[in-house]
C-alpha cells in the first residue's frame, strides 16, 4: 500500500472552535478515505497556558504563540483559523501571502469590506480558502441539496428559517467578547444568522434584498474576568462594572431569491428559551417540502406531494443511512452522529479539494456573499425600508 | 329547574362555515351550563337547494332564502353571518340597525373601510357584536393567555407564527371565489394571516408596524362550474377559460409590538406542502416559551425556565386536562377534540356574554384592529418600506 | 327527495357513555348520508335526575326510567346499552328476545359465559348487534385495516400495544364500581385491555394463546358517597372506610396469532403517569410498519420499505385527509377530528350495516372472541403458563 | 503539571467494534479529566489485513495478530475484547490469570456457564472489570438513574422496552455469524435482549423471574463469502449455498422485578422495519415517568406529576445540558453527540475506577446477571411457563 502525501495543518486559536477543529483533523484520517493525509503540526494560541493545557491532549505535535513565525515554515501546508472574529482578517490575508491554504472559521471577517480584502488575498494567491459553514456538512443537509439538484422538490415557493438559542437570556450573564461590535461584529446575526443565510444560499439561491429589524433586549451587561474568550479578555477587564451590548441580540429578517419568485424568513436570536442550539430549516416547493434542524440533526423531514392519496405525509427520513457518503464513514444506520462530526465532514471535503477546481465546501467567495446579506440586513434594520444585497 | 331563558339564533350561509356554526350551536346546549339556551331558529341562504339539504339535518327550526326579512323578525336575537367576506358588511349593518346581535365570520370585511364602518354600525346600535377568531377558543390558546396574563412567561422577546396550507399548490386548481379579490379582498393575507395576527394580538399585543412581501405563485386558474363557494359562482362563470388570480397566494410580514421591544414574524402561505391547516405559533419570553399548533391542537409545548437543571425542556401539555374551563365540558383527558369544538366555545363564550359588559370574545373592535394590520401589510408590500398600522 | 326510512333509537344509561352515543346520534345524521335516518326517541335511565338533567339537552323525544317497557314498544328499533358492564347480560338478552337491534358497549359482559349467553340470545333472534370497540372508526386504524388487507406491510411479524392511562395513580383516589369486580368483571384488562386485543383481532388475526401477569399496585380505596357511576353508586355506600380492589390495575400479556408467526404484546394499565389515554398500536411487517395512538388520533406512521434509499422514514400520515370515507363527512383537510367523532362512525356503521348481511362493525360474536383472550389472560395470570384461548 | 500516570491498553478484535472502542480510548484523553492518561499501544486482530488497515489510522502505537502474546506483556494494563462472543471467554479467563483489568463487548458469553467462569476468574485474580453495556452510558441513562436514585421517579409500577432493529427484514440478507448459534449464542435475544435486560437491571431492578416467546421468521439464509465478521468468516464458507439461521429473529418476554411490584415488557427484534437501532424504554412510577430512546438519544421524556394542573405533560428534557458531568466534556447544550460517545463515557469510567473500589460501570458480575435472565428467558420460551432467573 502506497503511502499518501500528507499535508501539514496548524491551528490558531486553542479555545472552543479550536478544540472542534482539533477533534475534526484528528477523525478525518481514521474514518475517511481522503486522497491524501492530514498530519496535526502546530497548534498555536497567544496564550501558553492554553497551549500546555491542550496541544498534546488535542493530538498536535507541536505548540507555538507566533501565527506569523508558521507562515514562514515550508512544512505547513493549511492555515485553519479559529481565533475571534475580529482577528480573522489579518491572519488570512497574511497566510494567503504566504501561499498557505487556508481554513477559516465563520463569519469571515466583522466586515464586507474586510471579508472582500480576504478574498481578493487568496484569489490573488491562489490558494484554497473554506470558510466554516459547517451546517452544510450535515448528512441531512447533503441529501436536501441533493434533492434540490434533482429538482425533487421542484420550484422553490419558500424557505422559511430559524436559528434560536438561549444562552444569555439570563440578565446577569455576564459581559463577553461576543457582545462587542469591535470584537465581534454583529450578534446573534453574524453569528449564527449567518449559518441560516448560508444554508439558504447553498440550498435555494442568493438572497438578492432584505428588509428587517433587529433588537438587544437587555442593554448592559456585567463585567467580569473571566471572560470565555481568552483573545478578548484582557481589553474587558475594565474598572467598571457595566458595559454595554452593542449589537443585536436578536435579527429577523425577510428575503427575496435572486431570479426565483422564493419568499425567505429569517429570524435569529439568543433570546428563545428552551432553544438551546436549535438551527431550523423548512423548505416548501412545487414537488415536495423539507424540514430539518440541528437539534435532531441525524434526520429530516420529507414532503412528497406523489406519494399515494391518503398515505401523504411527513416522513421523517433517516439521513445517515446505508450508501450516504458521510454516514458510511461512521457507525451502521440508527447508531447516530453529532455535531462535531459536521466538522470532520467538512476538513474531509477540504482535503479531497486541494487538488481539484471545484471547491465541494463554502469558498470564501460564498461567506463575503453571505456577508453582503447581512450588511444589507444591517442596512435595513436602519433605513426601515427594503435594501438591495449589492 | 326554572327554565333557562332563551334566544333565537338564524345562521346566514348554508356553505362550509354555516355548517360550522350549526354544529357549534347545536353542541353549545348539550355539553355547556350558559345562562341562556340558545335555539336554532333560521338557517338562511339565498340557494334554496342548499337550505333543502341542510336546514333540518343539521337542527333548524325554519329556513329562508331571505336574510333581510329575518331582519325584520321579532323572534331572531342572533344574525350570524357566515357568507362569503363581500357580503359582511351590507348583512351585518343592516342586522345592526334592527338591534340584532351579530356573530360574523372573519375577516370581518374585505377592507379596512368597511370594516370600520361595521363597527361603528353595532357601537351605535349598542348591539353584541363577535368576530369568528375562533383559534382564540382552543382550550391551549386560553391556557396560554393566561399564564401571559399572569406573567408567567415573563417580557415577551418573540413572537413567531406560520399560518400554512397547501390546498391550491396543483396548478390545476381552479379558480375560487377565494383567489379573487372582490369577493375575498386578500388571498392567504386575509384569510389565514388574519387568524395569525389576531392571535399575537389577543396574547401578545396591538401590532404598530409592519414590513412584508406578497406573493402570487400561480397567476392565472382554470374557470369551472363548480365554484364551492355558491354565493360566487354565478359571477365566476364566464366564457374564457383562465382567469386571472388578483390576490396573494402567500404573504410574509415582520411587526413590532405596541409599547414593547417584541420582535414579530408572520408567514401566512397557501403553498406549503403538507401543511393541511398547520396554524403555528411560538413566543419566547424572559421566563418561558410556549409552542402551538392546530395540527395538534390538544397539546401545547411549554418551557419553564424555573424548572431545575438537568431537567429542562419543551413540555407537552395536555391543554383539556380536568379543570380546563372548556375540556371539562367534553371528554376526560386524553379523549381528545377537534377543531368543530373550537366554535361551541366560541359560540358558548357569546351567548355567556349578552349580559355581560366585558366581552370574553374578539368583538368587531379587534376585528378592525386587526384589518389595520392587514392593511398596512398590504401597503407596506407595495412601499417596500415599514409602515405604521394606523 | 324522497324522506329516508326512520330508525328509532333508545340509549339505555345517561352517565358518561350515555352522553358518547347521545351524540355520536345525532351527528349521524347531520355529517352522513346514510341509507335511513336515526330518531333520538328515548333516553332511559334508573335515576331520574339524570334524565331530568340530559334528555332534552343530549337531543332525545323521551325518557324513561324502565328498560323493560322500552322493549316492548313497536316504534323502538335499537336499544343502545350504555350501563355499567354487569347489566349489559340482563338488558342484551332481553333486548334480542324483543326482537330489537343491540348496540352494546365493551366489555360485552365480565365474564365469557355471559357473553357467549348474548351471542346465542342474539343469534337465535336474528337482529343485528354491535359491540363497542369504538377505535376500530379512528379514520386511521381504518386506513391501516385497508392496507393490511391489500397485504401494503406484508407478511406480519410483530403486533405491539400499549393502552396507558394515568386516573388512579394516586392512592386517594377512591373507590368506584370500576375497581369492583361484582360490577365490572376485570379491571385495565376488560377496560381498556380489551380495546388493544379488538384492535390487534380487527388488523392482524385471532389470538391463539397467551401469557401473562396482573398486578393491583394499591389494593385498597376510601369508599365515598359520589361514585361516578350512578348504578353502582348505592351498593357502594357502605359504613367501612376503606374497600378492596379486587380486579387488575394493569396486565401485561404475549400473544401469538392463530396461524401466522406473529408475535404479540399487550400492556393495559392505569397506573402510566402522563398517559391521560394513550391508547397505541405499532405492527411490523415485512414490507414496511405503521404506528398510531389515540393522543394523536388524525395521524398515523407509516414506514415503506419500497421508499427510495436514503429517503426512508416513518411518514406521519394526515388519516383524515380528502378521500377517506370517514374525513370527508367532516371538515377539511388538517381540520382536526376528535375522541367522539368514532362513535359518530360507529353509529354510521351499524345504521349502515342494518341491511346489510355483512358487518362492517364489531358483532358480538367479535366480543365474544375477545373475551376469550381475556379470560385467558386471566387464567394464564393464575397458572403461569402459556394457556390457549378457547 | 505532574506527568500523569498511563495506562496502556490493547484492542482485541479490529472489526466494528475493535473501531468503536479505538475512537473512544482516543477521545477519553483529549476530552475528559481522568487521574490516568490510557495510551493506546496495541491493536491485535488475527487478520494482518485488518491490521494494516487499521492500527495505525486508528491511533495506536503497534499491532499484533496474537493475542496471547499480548498477555505475556508487562507493559500491557488493559485487555479490551471485541472480538465474536465465542472468543470472549478463552481471552478473558487468560487475561485474568495474567494479570490484566479487562474490558469485555456484550455478551459476556454465549452461555451462563462460561460468563459464570469468566466471572470467577476475575473475582480470583483480582482485576477489574467491566462489560461493555455501552448505553448505561448515555448522558440521558445517568440523568434517569440519578432521579430513580433520589426517588423522584417514587415506587416504579412499570418498566416498558423494546430494543427493535431492521438490518436482517430482508430475506436475502445473507448468512452472517451473528445467525449461527455456536458463534454468537442467541440471537436479538443476546445481542439487543441484552442491552435493554441491563437497562432495566440498572435502572429499575434485577428481574426476577420471566415468560416468553422466542421466533425466527426467516429460517435459511444464503451463504456468501463476505461475511461481515472476519473471525467467524472461515467456518461459514462451505460449498452448499443455505445455512439454518439457528438463533431467534425476535424475543419477548414479561418479567417481575426482585423484591417489587414491577412489572417489565420486552420486545427484542431484528424485524421492525423503519426502526435502524431504536433502544427505547419507558418508566412509570408513582412519582413521574421517563422515555427515552437511542435514536433520539440526547434527549429524555419526564413527566412530573407534581407539575401544577393544567401544565402537566412530558418534558422533552436536553440530557446534556451545562452541569451533566459527561455533557460538560463536549459541545455546549444543544450541540449534540452520538452513539460513539457513549463508548468514551464507559471508557472514562473504567480508567477512573482502577483505584477505586466502587465500579461505576457494569462489572461481569452485572453481566452474569443479565445472562441469568437471557437463560431463563430461553428457558421459559421452551418450557412455555414462567421461570425464575437463578
Amino acid at each position: 500500500m502506497a503511502k499518501k502525501k500528507e499535508v501539514n495543518v496548524a491551528v490558531v486559536g486553542a479555545s472552543f472552535m479550536g478544540k472542534t477543529h482539533s477533534n475534526a483533523w484528528r477523525k478525518v484520517d481514521m474514518f475517511f478515505d481522503a486522497p491524501v493525509k492530514p498530519v496535526m503540526k502546530v497548534l498555536c494560541d497567544k496564550e501558553q497556558s492554553l497551549l500546555d493545557a491542550n496541544a498534546e491532549k488535542w493530538g498536535w505535535q507541536e505548540s507555538s504563540t507566533d501565527w506569523k513565525a508558521l507562515l514562514e515554515r515550508d512544512d505547513i501546508d493549511i492555515i485553519d483559523i479559529c481565533t475571534p472574529n475580529f482577528l480573522h482578517p489579518e491572519i488570512a490575508i497574511a497566510a494567503a501571502k504566504a501561499g498557505k491554504h487556508i481554513v477559516c472559521e465563520k463569519p469571515l471577517a466583522n466586515s464586507l469590506k474586510e471579508a472582500t480584502a480576504m478574498q481578493k488575498a487568496v484569489d490573488k494567491a491562489g490558494v484554497k480558502h473554506m470558510c466554516g459553514f459547517s451546517y452544510r456538512f450535515a448528512p441531512a443537509i447533503q441529501s436536501i441539496k441533493n434533492m434540490i439538484d434533482k429538482k425533487q422538490l421542484g420550484e422553490i415557493f419558500h424557505f422559511r428559517a430559524a436559528y434560536q438559542q438561549d444562552w444569555i437570556v439570563d440578565p446577569d450573564f455576564p459581559m463577553v467578547w461576543r457582545l462587542k461590535k469591535k470584537h465581534t461584529g454583529s450578534g446573534a446575526l453574524g453569528d449564527i444568522g449567518a449559518h441560516i443565510t448560508d444554508l439558504c444560499q447553498f440550498l435555494v439561491g442568493d438572497v438578492s434584498e432584505v428588509t428587517s429589524a433587529m433588537e438587544t433586549f437587555i442593554k448592559k451587561r456585567v463585567v467580569t474576568d473571566s471572560d470565555t474568550g481568552a483573545w478578548a479578555a484582557k481589553s474587558s477587564k475594565k474598572s467598571k462594572v457595566y458595559d454595554t451590548v452593542d449589537v443585536d441580540d436578536a435579527a429577523i429578517f425577510l428575503g427575496r431569491i435572486k431570479d426565483a419568485n422564493t419568499l425567505a424568513t429569517f429570524e435569529a436570536t439568543r433570546f428563545a428559551p428552551g432553544r438551546r442550539n436549535y438551527n431550523c430549516i423548512e423548505i416548501y416547493g412545487s414537488k415536495g417540502s423539507v424540514i430539518w434542524n440541528q437539534e435532531d440533526m441525524n434526520y429530516f423531514q420529507y414532503f412528497n406531494r406523489s406519494d399515494p392519496d391518503l398515505l401523504q405525509g411527513f416522513r421523517r427520513v433517516s439521513a445517515c443511512d446505508t450508501g450516504h457518503p458521510y454516514a458510511d464513514a461512521w457507525w451502521p444506520p440508527g447508531h447516530t452522529i453529532g455535531y462535531e462530526h459536521l466538522f470532520a465532514h467538512e476538513m474531509y471535503e477540504f482535503i479531497c479539494g486541494l487538488k481539484k477546481k471545484k471547491a465541494n465546501y463554502p469558498t470564501f467567495a460564498d461567506a463575503v456573499q453571505c456577508q453582503r446579506v447581512l450588511e444589507a440586513v444591517e442596512k435595513a434594520a436602519k433605513s426601515r425600508k427594503w435594501e438591495k444585497v449589492k
